[in-house]
């Protein structure tokens, strides 16, 4: 699931000045805002320096917050199909990450984020930017709901990794993938797609 | 909506030794398992005295994970009335709670547990114990499947709670509780009384 990306590993300081003032830049302009050049000029090196050590500005935020998986790559399967089923789908995906080696780095996230405020506010971008955006915008929505919407897929999905993998509340922790999809995929369709008044 | 027992304070030393004793003794045994009789043995002081103290069980253990809301006060409003409306009453008297003066305490007691495995036994003794199972009982309900259902409702309104008040992913951050009754109770009704399969 993790993608390799074959970049030079570089100078680990060099490497850890640009990740540290990357995780300033995110966390206090949000994704949008903070370009690479601005990340660049904080870290003190060339700009290209940072696209030949990080990739584009989502595989720079994704190693900011240590994530290795991609949600580019994963949330066309999402999409792509029924749409009636579209939260059944979310979940299964969401799922298969948390519950697959990749899994404790977004458990580390979200124990950090919720403990963090520096971190929580990567959390948000990350869901937005990366997750969220994504989904709502290849859905046939209202544009004015969509932000409604995408904070409530985030209440029912983070909520379900915090008891499954966090507090581990039973049967939660240990009910299987299909038992949890069948529970919240409608959930997540609702959310999504659904009457919300 | 605080419960004053009107207990005298007694001696802050005995106070501590036993809220730590209860402490460990909720966190290692679970609330049903752990008796007033070990704690007191752990204080090294009277039961007699634990009660005189802390009061019930059920006070003590609240004391214990700082919570100054007695559930057993608000349950009954929410079980009261339509059953066809019980998780929109549930999501609304939830969010009485949080955005009250005591949801400070719930915000720190949520925060401990994501950081901490003891405080997480805690939270889940809490959850079980003294929200879902009262709420589950009353429901006419396969006792079955009451624990999925409970720990579905969990998964919903810590999800909640922590989009709101922790991460403050807008606009669940902003939005107002009867725009959230209305999104989410839904949700709280088909995991307690809905299909699930």
């Amino acid at each position: 699931m993790a993608r390799r990306s074959g970049r030079r590993p570089g100078n680990p300081d060099t490497r850890q000045a640009i990740l540290a003032a990357a995780r300033t830049a995110f966390a206090e302009r949000g994704f949008d805002a903070a370009s690479i050049r601005v990340i660049a000029g904080a870290a003190g090196v060339d700009p290209a320096l940072v696209h030949h050590y990080f990739g584009t500005k989502e595989e720079l935020f994704r190693a900011t917050v240590d994530i290795p998986v991609d949600p580019a790559d994963l949330l066309p399967a999402v999409l792509a199909g029924d749409p009636d089923r579209v939260g059944e789908r979310l979940v299964r995906t969401f799922l298969g990450i948390w519950d697959s080696p990749a899994g404790a780095a977004a458990v580390a996230l979200l124990r950090s984020a919720v403990s963090n405020e520096w971190t929580a506010r990567l959390m948000r971008e990350f869901l937005v930017t990366q997750v969220l955006r994504r989904v709502l915008d290849q859905l046939d929505l209202d544009p004015a709901e969509r932000p409604l919407r995408g904070s409530l897929v985030a209440t029912q999905v983070i909520g379900l990794a915090t008891m499954r993998y966090v507090i581990r509340l039973e049967p939660i922790a240990s009910a299987s993938p299909e038992t949890l999809v069948a529970a919240i995929g409608p959930t997540v369709q609702r959310y999504l797609l659904g009457d919300l008044a």
